[in-house]
């Protein structure tokens, strides 16, 4: 339930960035929804086509529906207020971050598949609604630019099969590993980590 | 058969609308094709891939694949005169539009999904070809920006759940949604309805 | 095992050029690191899931995933010198064309899928991951713009049913097949074959 509930928080935190890239795009309001919506599902749908889990996941549970359409009235009315709201909507984001990799990294353990393949759909079903965003926007995404974002769900994927292998309990794991997963992304942005770009010179 | 025929018009129009598209970004004849085969196909597969329907639509049934080849053909040959038949490409893309949106409603309905998700099936299989299309040609997708296109597939899906729910016959249905979305299509072109861009000012 | 190895190197050299497009567009490691496997892997995926064949082949064999992070490392470590070294990564991509084509075609025999679709399933497995690596990278496709690469995989697709049809035995017909593509290609690179765009003047 507190799981759940948590989902539900991360889903509308990334329907809500989804707003606010499109609004910048000045696009129409379908067009922001649509945004909005492939931002909070695309990560969830890429994971669920990729292993064969259909029909994908919020065709089976509408409350992620109805959760994105009340993420996206409430972004569009406080638009103009929604800078001031920045700091709250990176903390969603970030929870969404955490948890989006716990529920990748489950539906991978479900089907046994190997824990490197694990990692990566933990981490695609986090990232890969951000990256969908910005291709239909039109710009390079920008976990491949600007943030360590990606690597920390690597990361996290690693910590949670390491205490996997030491036996610790379920709930306890569920919370080490997003904990984790939240807790690097808070330091790495108020201490500006990020990964310097590979260039041949 | 009627029905088939149509189906057929659809995915001919959609394939000439890729070829135009493609043809103003100096593609070679190769990408040309591809790209008439992706806005013709393309929102059916995404369906069927999200839905579990495999292998996808056109695998299954060869015509597509030579109507479109034929479509191709065609718009390339009269190419320099498409300007003056843009009349009757919109026409049969307006067609496409009707048709497409109602089989993807059905294809929903077959795997009792939820009336809201036959809706989003309808729309995506109606609109995502036309995506797929931009995003190959790098531009932001032109439905999130000019026109009111994947909303009138929302309206249409509506228009069928409502008459679905006062018990209308299945060919009268699928006459009146159809003839829904194509009336408004011709109507909100005409009348040049459009939705407003979201601005934050 | 031969045609396993060489399936190796196709994967590697995919990796490789992933890694040089990622590093021209000032990523950082780990955009790097997804547009190497994405380049590597996207076609075959696509192909996977669009024929119903899941999880997809690199979350089957994890081998694919460890020779892409070699290629991945060997780019990253080499990549002052790789301009030097382009002949020989372009010969590794070309003979990736060959085997990823022959790979497309024989997953579609076996689910009998008509001739025409296979041709498409050898086009994509080969060709997607690059149109993937490019739309990623915010371009339009190279494969639509510059190059006869696709329209090698067709006619190779061609040529495998031809020869087919007069009962020529697996093993030659592999070879030969890879052989007709990668000859073309190497011929179409030398001899500078391409096709004119398809302008409207």
């Amino acid at each position: 339930m507190f799981f759940y509930l948590i989902d539900v928080f991360g889903t509308m935190a990334f329907a809500i960035s989804g707003v606010l890239t499109a609004i910048n795009k000045k696009m129409d309001p379908f067009g922001v929804f649509v945004i909005a919506f492939v931002t909070a599902v695309g990560g969830g749908t890429l994971r669920d086509v990729l292993i064969g889990r259909s029909p994908v996941g919020w065709m089976r549970d509408l409350n992620y529906v109805y959760v994105i359409i009340a993420g996206f009235f409430l972004a569009v009315i406080f638009r103009k207020k929604l800078d001031k709201l920045r700091t709250s909507l990176f903390f969603f984001d970030t929870i969404g971050l955490g948890v989006f990799t716990l529920i990748g990294l489950e539906k991978g353990l479900e089907i046994n598949l190997h824990p490197v393949i694990c990692v990566a759909l933990g981490t695609m079903t986090a990232c890969f609604g951000g990256v969908t965003r910005d291709i239909l926007c039109n710009e390079i995404p920008v976990i491949f630019r600007k943030e360590i974002y990606a690597t920390i769900c690597i990361l996290g994927g690693c910590v949670f099969f390491l205490l996997k292998a030491l036996h610790v309990p379920d709930g306890l794991l569920y919370i080490l590993t997003s904990g984790v997963i939240i807790a690097t992304r808070l330091m790495a942005v108020v201490f500006k980590w990020s990964l310097p770009p590979l260039s041949r010179d």
